[in-house]
C-alpha cells in the first residue's frame, strides 16, 4: 500500500528543523545543561504577579479561551496607543510568522531576508514553496540600503527586518527603519520582527502608530516578559492587513492561561523595567569578561551578547568547550557571522558558569 | 498606496469564523452566561492533580516546551502501546487538523466529509483552496458506506470522520470504523478524529495498533481530561505520516504548561474514569428531562447531548430561549441535523440551570 503524497512542496521539503532544543541534546547527550542560555530566553523570569495569575487560574482551563483574545488586545490597544483592530494575538512569533508566510506567500515567490537571520522565518517560507532571496549583513547588521535594493531588483511578495537584529543583537535607530519601511515597494510586505523591542535603547522602535498598507510589525511576551513556554505573541498594523489573519488562525489556539499571563505581565510595567536593567547590567558583565579574554563582544540591544571568536573554527571549538561543560549557547550558522558564539544572559549563577566556561574556552582555543 | 494582495486562495476566503465563541457573545449582549455548555468543555474540570502541577510549575514558564513534545510522547507511546515516532502533539485538534490539511491539500484538490459535520475541518480546507463534497448524514449518523462511495467517486485527497460524531454524538462501533478505513481507496488519506474517544463505550475505537499508511487517528485533552484551554492533543499513525508533520509544524509551538498538564491528567487514570461515570450520569438526567418535555433526546457517546425538537424552526426559537436565560448551547448548522440543540454536560449547577430552560422552552415554543 502505497501512502497518500503530501502536496509537491511539502514533498520536497527537508526534514530539518530551524532549531535543535536544548531538551533534545540533553537526550542525546544524556548530559543536563548547568546554564540554558542559548534560546535568547529570560532567565529573569516571569513577574511574581504573572506567576500568582497563572497559578490562580490553573482550575479554570477546562474552558477554551477567548477566541478573539479581546481583553489581551484591548491591553495592548492602550498600551501601544493603537485601536483594538490594529492588533491580532498569536501562538509566539514564530506562529503568526507561519500564518503571515501563508496569507501572502505561493510557490516561486521571491522573498528577501538577511543571510544568517531568523531561521524560522526561512522555515516558514520554505512551507509555502516561495524563494528566498538572502542580503548579506554589512558590518554585522541587517543591510538595510541592501535589503531595500532586493525588494526593488524584482518583484518581491515579502521582505523580513528583525530589529533589534537576531542573531547578532545589532539594530538601528528608528530614523532608519522608517527610512527602509517607506523605500520598500507598495506591493512587498514589510515584516517588522521587534521580538526585542523591549530591551533596545530608546530612539530604536519607530512609534507603533507608524504603520502603512504593506507593514506589519511583531512583538512578543516571550523575551523581556519572561513567558516563551506560554506562546503568546502579537501583530499590530493597519487594520486591513491585520485582519487578513483572521481568516486562517486557529481562532481558538492561544492558550487560556497564556492570554491571561500576558495580559498580567503587560500590566506590570516595573517588573518589566526592573528586568530590562538587568539584561543590561548582565550583558555589560558579559562584555567586560570578553574583553578580558581577548574577545570582542559585539554591542547588543537585546537579551543576548554576540561574541567575535575572530573565526568560525575558533568559535566552533569554543562553543564545544561550554556545551561539554554544559552551557547552553548556540552561534550563528552561516558566515561572516558564525565567527561568533551567542550567549543569553540571566540570572548571576548561569552568568557566572557562563563566563567561566566562555574564558576557560578562549584559553584553551587559541586564536588561529 | 494599494496593500499587498494576500494569495489567491486567501483572497477569496470569507471572514467568517468556524465558531462564535461565548465570550464574544457576552460581548454582544452584555450579559454573562450562566451556565456555559455550548462547546463541549469539561465542566468537571481537570484532575487537582493537574491543577496543582500547573500551579506549580508557574514559575517555570521562562523557558520554552521541549520542542519535541518528548516526555508526553513517551507516556502516549505507553498509554497507546505503539511507538513514539507514531505521535505527534499539537495545539489542540484544530491545530493539527490544520497541519494535515497544509500536508496534503492543494487548490482545487477534493475532499469528502459529512454534510453537518465539524466546521472547523471545513475552515482549515478552505485555507487551503481544496473542494469539498459534503455527504449527508444518515438516521443521523454519518454515513460509512456514502463516504467511501464519495471517496471512490473521483480522486479524493482526504476524507473526514469524527467517531464519535459532533454535532450528533452518535457513534459506529471498532468493527465499521475498521471496515470504512479498510474500504477506502489507498491514496486518499483518512482523518478519524477520535476526540470524544474517551467517553465512547467500549468497543468503539478500533486498538491504536489499527494503523495503514493512509491513517491519521487524532485524540485530544480537551474533553474527558478537562483541559480545552491548554491546547494539547495528539496525531497517530505511521511515523511515514506521523514525521511529515515535522516539516511544517511550529515545533516550539506547544504550551510548556500544556504538555506537563497532559502528562500529569493521562497519568490519573482514576480522574478520568470518574469523569468518564459523571459525563454519563449527567447525560442520563438529560435525556430524562428531554423525554419528559415531550423531546427526543439522540443517543450520546460524547459528554454532549443532541435534542431532537422537531424542527429547525422550534429548535431556533428554543435556543434563543435558552441563550436569553443565560445558558450557553448550540445547534447543529445544516438541515437535517438543525432540528436539533446540543448540550454539553457538566456539573450540576449548570445542568440544573440548563434543564429547567430547556423544560420552559419547551413548553414556550410549541411544536410546528
Amino acid at each position: 500500500m502505497t501512502p497518500p503524497r503530501p502536496t509537491r512542496v511539502i514533498a520536497q521539503l527537508p526534514a530539518t528543523v530551524p532549531f535543535v532544543g536544548p531538551e533534545v541534546i540533553e537526550r542525546r547527550t544524556g548530559k543536563p545543561f548547568l546554564a540554558r542560555l542559548g534560546a535568547n530566553e529570560s532567565g529573569f523570569g516571569p513577574s511574581p504577579k504573572v506567576i500568582a495569575a497563572i497559578a490562580e487560574m490553573a482550575g479554570d482551563v477546562w474552558t477554551y479561551g477567548d477566541s478573539e483574545n479581546f481583553l489581551l488586545r484591548e491591553a495592548l490597544s492602550h498600551h501601544l496607543g493603537v485601536g483594538i483592530d490594529a492588533i491580532t494575538v498569536g501562538e509566539g512569533i514564530d506562529g503568526l510568522l507561519g500564518l503571515t508566510c501563508r496569507l501572502f506567500l505561493e510557490p516561486g515567490d521571491r522573498v528577501v531576508t538577511s543571510l544568517g537571520a531568523y531561521p524560522t522565518f526561512n522555515y516558514h517560507v520554505a512551507a509555502q514553496g516561495a524563494d528566498l532571496v538572502k542580503v548579506p549583513y554589512a558590518d554585522d547588521r541587517e543591510d538595510l540600503d541592501a535589503l531595500v535594493a532586493a525588494t526593488r531588483l524584482a518583484p518581491t511578495r515579502v521582505v523580513y527586518l528583525a530589529n533589534p537584529d537576531n542573531p547578532m543583537g545589532t539594530w538601528w535607530d528608528a530614523q532608519a527603519v522608517e527610512t527602509f519601511v517607506k523605500a520598500v515597494p507598495e506591493e512587498t510586505l514589510i515584516i517588522l520582527d521587534e521580538a526585542y523591542g523591549e530591551t533596545a535603547p530608546e530612539g530604536t522602535l519607530p512609534p507603533a502608530t507608524l504603520m502603512q498598507p504593506n507593514l506589519v510589525r511583531f512583538r512578543t511576551f516571550s523575551k523581556a516578559y519572561g513567558l516563551a513556554g506560554m506562546r503568546v505573541a502579537y501583530a499590530f498594523g493597519m487594520p486591513e492587513i491585520v485582519s487578513l489573519f483572521d481568516r486562517i488562525r486557529n481562532h481558538f489556539g492561544v492558550n487560556k492561561l497564556a492570554q491571561h499571563a500576558a495580559l498580567v505581565a503587560l500590566a506590570d510595567r516595573d517588573h518589566v523595567d526592573n528586568i530590562v536593567e538587568k539584561i543590561a547590567a548582565a550583558r555589560h558583565e558579559l562584555v567586560a569578561t570578553a574583553r578580558e579574554a581577548g574577545l570582542v563582544a559585539l554591542p547588543s540591544a537585546t537579551n543576548f551578547v554576540a561574541i567575535d571568536c575572530g573565526s568560525s573554527q575558533r568559535a566552533d571549538a569554543m562553543l564545544a568547550a561550554m556545551l561539554d561543560k554544559g552551557i547552553f549557547v548556540r552561534k550563528p550558522m552561516v558566515p561572516v557571522l558564525d565567527r561568533c558564539i551567542r550567549i543569553s544572559v540571566g540570572r548571576s549563577e548561569a552568568m557566572g558558569l557562563a563566563i567561566a566556561a566562555l574564558s576557560e574556552a578562549a584559553r584553551a582555543v587559541k586564536p588561529l
